[in-house]
């Protein structure tokens, strides 16, 4: 049977950018945020490759934002995330898990801090509009939150600087990593991040006006054709490469981000109200019970799984899942993400993957870099 | 250019019928609720046709249940949602639109009653566990909501009576619409409600074991062979004719229920506290401004808009939007839903499509029932 096809409607929401995305050749698509996402133009090793080499722009109109403005914005915001939100400046973007009172995450964003009481949650794929909402109303806050219009268009790969300042000025090579400027391209106002879903550098172009959206593409691609420009998505290769974790595949509402090993971006004990403070102290206090680790599994090259496989110990337990797997060319294995018993989890640790039923394949446990220890 | 594929990954994630339904030929998907959806087998038109004879078996896993249960189940369903809640018996389903402070419709579930403080929100596509769990945290309620593993199968169309009766019993002739019962399909226990996204009558078995998807599908199917069953999807055009309104696409938050006629499931008022009690009642007082309606375009076969269509009025004002269209066999006509100024609302109004920008056709208002009324 062929690859099933993807059918839009209004309520997959049609992207700003869409129309060029899908002129450039978009082959497929998944859906994130009720928007599509494309995830391959020319092949996923072909996108990879020029990634790592060139620029490319990527329609993550997906990427959407929820705004939390008003006198309660920060104690709002602070209340839905472990990480001191009071330390984000302005013109700052924080990576920081939201979650539940039990620890469980409801999504990983990066909080934009737009002014004193106003920022941008730029969220994974879940509907974090509905859930601070729901608390701001349960809490009676005093605060505004909804979902502006705008829509994110990354520009990525080691070239993106040139482009960049070409396009806006040399200025450009100034904004630190996770801040942002205000500035215009295209004659519309941008909030213009140095950000993105990759490890291979580049920024993120917030558009304040979907109407605009054709125009803000075009003149990137203008100024992006001499450095050999692709249309381009987030790429399951260098994800993995990078160490990016996706929500919903590497972690749902079912982990708490001390397993995660998201606890690297925040402190446990802010001063402010935080809504999983107990539960994450009671975490911390026991231990975590599973852990969230790289596995390289050696050997030929795998095609990922549709949901997860089971991971098992030398004698044939179940201690995890594989939740994400891709080939890298550059390590010459298969790099995965798996969610396996804290005691099975540390580097260097050999872990056999159940593949589908159809074969069994020696995996270690490496840190973030991939490396896997002194004893292998 | 082709028409794109879907890319499955571990975060749209598997249904436990998934695996038959794509052996059964689903050529093509949406996403809803971070679950794939079938959406064509062997064309909508087939499809349809089909589904109007005899009865197909459809993987609609994707409409998820929110658990809400314990001391306040109660007072958190009804403060969410405008309807009578208390009025819903045990064994009793209701189609209640869960709105937000301010009116706007946050999903339009239908919720189950399985004891006096234990509920099922069997959703749209939007997040409400999130929505719920939101504001019981912010008000501190003696309540747990929660996704549980419960996966709707639903048999739908004209022969589904006989199939079911032969299934589970001549009992189930006795189920009334929107009510259910406790049985045991294929060795599982199962909830059997009399419902389901078409108006061809049929059922909707909640499967609460996902490993057993495939056992309950086969013993479906089998039962279903003397039948002509197919597997098949909620299909366009026949929600069309029969006025299921899609959240997402005819409705989204930025809509109330009253200008969506959702009215004619509510009176508003009840005794119980609500959250858009004050939203709707001012909404009542002034008048919709705008309205949802069945708009029938005659003339040739249409070829549904990526996202919506312009409507105008004879002097060419905008004052509306078409947001799901198909072309009705049995209308000899294009059957759309379109959001329109309440003053432009009216049955029999003449209005004028724009076809993105590739030609006009006209279209009349219709009651529910597609009747244009007397002045055309």
């Amino acid at each position: 049977m062929s690859a099933p096809k993807i059918v839009f409607s209004r309520r997959l929401r049609q992207t700003p950018f869409e129309q060029r995305a899908l002129e450039q050749g978009a082959k497929a698509f998944t859906v994130y945020n009720h928007m599509p996402l494309s995830s391959v133009y020319e092949s996923p090793e072909e996108d990879y490759a020029h990634l790592c080499e060139h620029v490319q722009v990527w329609d993550v109109a997906c990427e959407r934002q929820v705004e939390v403005v008003g006198k309660d914005a920060l104690a709002l915001v602070e209340l839905v995330t472990p990480r001191d939100i009071s330390k984000c400046a302005i013109g700052q973007c924080f990576y920081a898990p939201v979650c539940d009172e039990n620890g469980g995450v409801v999504n990983d964003p990066i909080i934009i801090r737009l002014a004193e009481d106003r920022f941008w949650v730029s969220i994974a794929d879940s509907d974090v509009l509905l859930w601070m909402k729901g608390i701001a109303y349960g809490r009676a806050m005093d605060v505004s939150v909804f979902e502006p219009d705008v829509s994110p268009l990354a520009v990525q790969g080691p070239k993106s600087f040139d482009l960049m300042a070409d396009l806006v000025g040399e200025h450009i090579r100034d904004i630190r990593f996770f801040w942002f400027i205000e500035t215009e391209i295209a004659g519309t106002e941008v909030i213009l991040a140095r950000s993105g879903w990759s490890g291979q550098g580049g920024f993120e172009i917030y558009l304040q006006d979907s109407s605009r959206g054709l125009d803000l593409w075009d003149a990137v691609w203008r100024a992006g054709e001499k450095y050999n420009i692709w249309a381009g998505c987030p790429n399951l290769i260098e994800r993995l490469e990078t160490g990016l974790l996706s929500y919903g595949s590497d972690m749902t509402l079912d982990n708490n981000p001390l397993e995660c090993g998201l606890d690297r971006f925040f402190k446990l004990g802010k001063p402010a109200e935080y809504m999983c403070r107990e539960a994450l102290d009671t975490i911390a206090a026991q231990g975590v019970a599973r852990k969230v680790v790289n596995l390289k599994v050696m050997d030929d090259k795998l095609t990922a799984p549709r949901s997860t496989w089971n991971v098992k110990n030398e004698t044939g337990e179940v201690v995890g899942i594989l939740t994400s797997l891709a080939y890298s060319p550059k390590y010459e294995a298969n790099l995965c993400f798996a969610t396996i018993d804290a005691a099975y989890g540390n580097q260097g640790q050999t872990l056999i993957v159940d593949i589908g039923g159809s074969g069994f394949r020696e995996g270690v446990v490496c840190d973030l870099k991939w490396n896997q220890g002194a004893s292998i």
